[in-house]
């Protein structure tokens, strides 16, 4: 139970980080770059030397927390302190953070010099259980999420409970969005056993089981040519509010209070442009609208919110393409929508809050 | 002798394009976009048309020309046009130009939504003989070459020897350097075919002998783990004149004199370093120095030189590490090279040419 395997590498599961040491051994690597924001650097940098017996062997690169800091200019500055520190080919990045810091440094590092070795370090409940497989690196341009990105698998991946004793409620909650979607599209027991569960405690058996259903649709569709879509449920429409909110609100929803209102939009839609049951949409409205605060989305932001949908990647020949659920367990992917049933999917999120 | 197989796609000879057609319609593109430098929009777009019979379904992306531009800003220019064009993955990109074109357009489009497809059509010498295979993207950062890039393969290449009639001589030159080092590393009889023909007349023979031996090297090495190292014979030390002279020179050097200078010194080195005879390290002196002009590595350069071979993708563990011939046709690489050996062959270069 403490690893799984993820085309060809490992995510190790609370093991005090006991394999990285051989890794990086075996390696062979000419430099060790560690990169963190300053909020990791402070508080998961202590506890990743404690792990490592006060190994010192690394160069810290420290960066400005938050998703507006995951842009090409923080990537420019990156890429000139490698150089600066003459980093060759036969380094190695470790990504110590949350999905900013994983999804950034793997860009960096899977394109300086044309690709250098990683290993990821999810240090919030959101980037183990999301950013952690799968491959994708990323970016924002303008606002619009991980427009610029690669495929680039890690040389391992850590997941360690210790790191969680760190993170808010809050962003704890933003993970467990995805673990809800996990079970949504993928499994129904699990889904009931999160619901069972209580929320506030989480347990690395629940997050194992969201790794694992994530890395079962990866490795099955690497690329997302087809199958991979179905992790975008609730994305869709929960990336758009995610990008208003952020351009707009003063305190901005996170990542997974985004997608738990885009959930529950996309429920509304998988009822009414799939075969999702009126009951199975009323139990998922009814459970996250128990755990994910009100947040009112505005009428006058809807065009905004239909011009990010407009750019979402699962896109293809300039239609907005929806990853719907059939029943909960179950997701079929590229679904046509109406714009007016996209309205109104909106509108039935703030009717349902209005309760 | 109409087109090689290169892992998974086809480079096609003088085939006026005739398979792009069905390669476009074959790949249900969304998009077709034409990325060129305001040069080949003006000299090669032309052309290109006329061989689709005025196919006019695309939508050119126009920069602007030379090695100072292929930076950071006009791939987020370019991210940026793709994205108000509403580019989606299902776009394809078709690189018409030379080397800063197809590496720069190869880049944007791979990491684009974490990569689309791309068709390159190099129009240059240098870009046929050299950036068409390998699947090398890059661009600059700081002056430094291909500092940031991927490792991405094309849907298809197109080698037209019709878009040569614009080159200008020099430009030929250029693309004819790194010709003679395919025969210098691989191909004795090539090499002293390229000497027995006009330098000022070059066939498409000699450049599809080109593309295979290249195809050849980077099929057995992909990554450039080993082998494929043997490509940048002439280029450690070439790279550094080259970025020196950009950064200095009023007029600067062109790629292929940057890298006749560079395979004189490092001919110089393999004699001294490797098994290269007196005998061979004259013949590749006496022909490269009549075919380019004189130029004069300046003492007071020295340094700087050697600041940017420390920056050279292949170094390791921070050691500057050189391909060397062994014989006329033959060459091995990962070679340490003593400071002093460097500056020698830097000096062997200026006597040679002050004679």
């Amino acid at each position: 139970m403490n690893k799984l395997e993820s085309a060809g590498h490992n995510i190790y599961f609370d093991t005090r980080l006991a394999p990285l040491a051989e890794i990086i051994e075996n390696g062979k690597y000419s430099n060790v770059f560690v990169f963190a924001d300053r909020n990791t650097a402070e508080l998961c940098l202590p506890v990743f030397r404690e792990m490592l017996d006060d190994f010192s062997g690394f160069d810290l690169i420290e960066t400005d927390p938050g998703e507006e800091n995951k842009n090409i200019d923080f990537c420019i500055g990156i890429w000139k302190t490698l150089l600066d520190f003459g980093a060759d080919r036969k380094c190695l990045v470790i990504n110590l953070g949350g999905g900013v810091i994983t999804d950034m440094g793997g860009f960096v590092a899977s394109t300086y010099k044309r690709g250098v070795d990683f290993i990821n370090i999810p240090t919030t409940l959101l980037s183990q259980v999301d950013a952690s497989v799968g491959g994708k690196t990323g970016i924002d341009i303008d606002n619009v999420k991980n427009m610029v990105g690669t495929f680039s698998l890690p040389q391992a991946v850590f997941i360690e409970a210790e790191f969680l004793k760190t993170v808010p409620q809050r962003e704890m909650l933003s993970g467990f969005a995805e673990m809800i979607k996990h079970g949504l599209i993928a499994d129904q027991e699990y889904y009931y056993q999160l619901k069972a569960a209580d929320y506030k405690n989480i347990t690395t058996a629940a997050i194992h089981r969201s790794v694992e259903i994530k890395n079962e649709v990866v490795t099955a569709d690497p690329q997302e040519k087809g199958l991979r879509k179905i992790l975008n449920f609730g994305h869709t429409i929960g990336h758009a509010v995610e990008s208003y909110s952020l351009s707009k609100d003063k305190k901005p929803l996170t990542h997974g209070e985004a997608i738990a209102i885009g959930m529950i939009c996309e429920a509304y839609l998988s009822h009414k442009n799939s075969t999702l049951t009126a009951e199975e949409l009323e139990e998922i409205r009814q459970y996250i609208s128990k755990v994910y605060p009100a947040y009112k989305i505005k009428e006058k932001s809807f065009a905004q919110l239909s011009v990010f949908m407009q750019s979402d990647k699962k896109n293809e020949h300039g239609n907005v393409l929806f990853s719907l659920l059939q029943s909960i367990g179950k997701c079929t992917y590229n679904c046509r929508v109406s714009e007016s049933d996209i309205v109104e999917s909106l509108e039935y999120y703030n009717l349902t809050y209005a309760k």
